[in-house]
């Protein structure tokens, strides 16, 4: 296998959005032998060009249909809603045996749209890189960016095994490591761990506001563990709008069990049961300590 | 005025409890030169011979009433709930005039248990320097632990001011901002921003792991900010069990607030409210960038 050989997995790949994902997908590539071209795909050409002088593309086009002729993968970095249409503007004008490939942060709704629009002869393998950070553009873009990161790749009944195993071994070569689950089960998970914890920071803050104003004292009492638990909230409301309305339910249902939770420790604390609430902190450490045994 | 002079606050202090809080203001006190000597008070000679060694403190002893003798100053650093019953031990053998603080992270009923038992010729200020932190142990004490960190005086009608103005001036030389606020809003203040986060933690850990039961894949995806809000679920179950007593109704009160802020969230999901769904991140990064102006 030539792929083997040289590192090489992809001989030309088209990056539709060449931001922090998509600016560190083509440094990792790029500097891991792992394709021999890196074409960059976007609306702005300023942005395109920093992108090349930062070595995450070879080469750019502000013209979709150009930019993916010849590429034998294509990865859509659009916020969550335009991975689908993006798909269908390009189908067109996709080579046979082109792999299709997002990241976007949730999965049910992108799979479904992009099974759709996908032409007979290429394939769609959803995948979601979790390696984000507040920091967005090309400028923070890194090349170990998904060294030690968790990178889910979906499979579905309609999913291509040769094309999954192909994303996958990309996901592998830049370092990360993947987690094959279908798109809703990647729904709810994400719902738990990572849009919940959104939400949170985004209601804590709010609780602290009405506190501010009936108090007059409670920001001034911040510590670590506010500033950790609200730092997320610093992300784009505007892509976090998007990740919410394309996974609603599961984010819904995630809120209700935390609720119940949180309705638990009430009730201890009502009925003054110490034992009930030494219980839930040993239980959360104990949770804790599985999961940082898990997840590293 | 000597103090100003030669830096000198008290002359002597009583540290009761050297752990991290107790060592990190004996080592701050001592090296400012704000104390002329500095007496460890404990149950664990070992402890408090480490103590020692890494200069929190100058001599130690483990009679609490001894220790307490020739003290100006002494500080409750035991766990919340035995601040008052320390107090009650060593009222009898307090030096006339002698003032007694404390720095548990409640204060409502430390200060009314603490102006119970305070005899009529010495004063008692409640205090609460918010420096701690995961690690426990005067071996992670520090002599900068309290540069920045917000620390809380309380003034309750029996206050008496000149004994809060020498506690303040302590830890303002110490290097911490101090916040003068009655114990009732201070536990307010408190169950918002550092006991509500968590209890957050604790019930957001539950939740991943019903999820990991149901889903099989949860912890597996644990990203950044997951990680952040649920640290502080490393600390000592006991502690927290201690404080959420000492604190209950506030803490009810907070977790109903936060709770109310998600079920709006929920309904603007349920209602698929783009407009609610963005006001709601974009009002966090506003509150966020507010808190940042005013706690640093």
């Amino acid at each position: 296998m030539t792929e083997r050989h040289d590192n090489v997995i992809f001989d030309t790949i088209a990056i539709y959005g060449v931001g922090l994902i998509g600016g560190s997908l083509g440094m990792a590539a790029k500097r891991r032998g792992l394709v021999r071209r890196v074409i960059g795909i976007g609306r702005s050409e300023q942005k395109l060009m920093r992108a090349k002088i930062l070595a995450a593309i070879d080469d750019y086009t502000l013209d979709p249909q150009e930019g993916v002729a010849e590429a034998d993968l294509i990865v859509i970095c659009t916020p969550v809603r335009l991975v689908a249409p993006t798909l269908k503007a390009i189908a067109g004008f996709l080579k046979p045996g082109a792999i299709v490939t997002d990241v976007g942060s949730t999965k049910r709704e992108i799979v479904e749209g992009c099974e759709a629009e996908i032409p007979e002869d290429c394939f769609f393998v959803g995948g979601h890189p979790m390696a984000g950070s507040e920091q967005t553009g090309v400028e923070s873009a890194s090349h170990d960016l998904f060294v030690n990161a968790t990178y889910v790749v979906t499979n579905s009944p309609n999913t291509d095994l040769a094309a999954m195993g192909k994303i996958t071994a990309l996901a592998e070569a830049v370092g990360a490591n993947v987690q094959l689950m279908t798109p809703d089960i990647h729904d709810a998970a994400a719902a738990i761990i990572s849009h919940l914890p959104h939400v949170m920071s985004g209601a804590l803050l709010q609780t602290a506001e009405v506190g501010q104003r009936e108090l007059g004292k409670v920001f001034q009492l911040v510590a670590g563990s506010f500033r950790d638990m609200t730092r997320i909230s610093a992300s784009s409301p505007e892509i976090w709008r998007d990740i919410c309305i394309t996974n609603p339910d599961c984010i819904r249902d995630a809120i209700t069990h935390f609720e119940a939770h949180l309705d638990k420790f009430k009730a201890a604390l009502a009925d003054r049961d110490e034992d009930a609430i030494t219980r839930f902190f040993e239980e959360a450490g104990e949770l804790r300590e599985a999961y940082l045994r898990i997840s590293t």
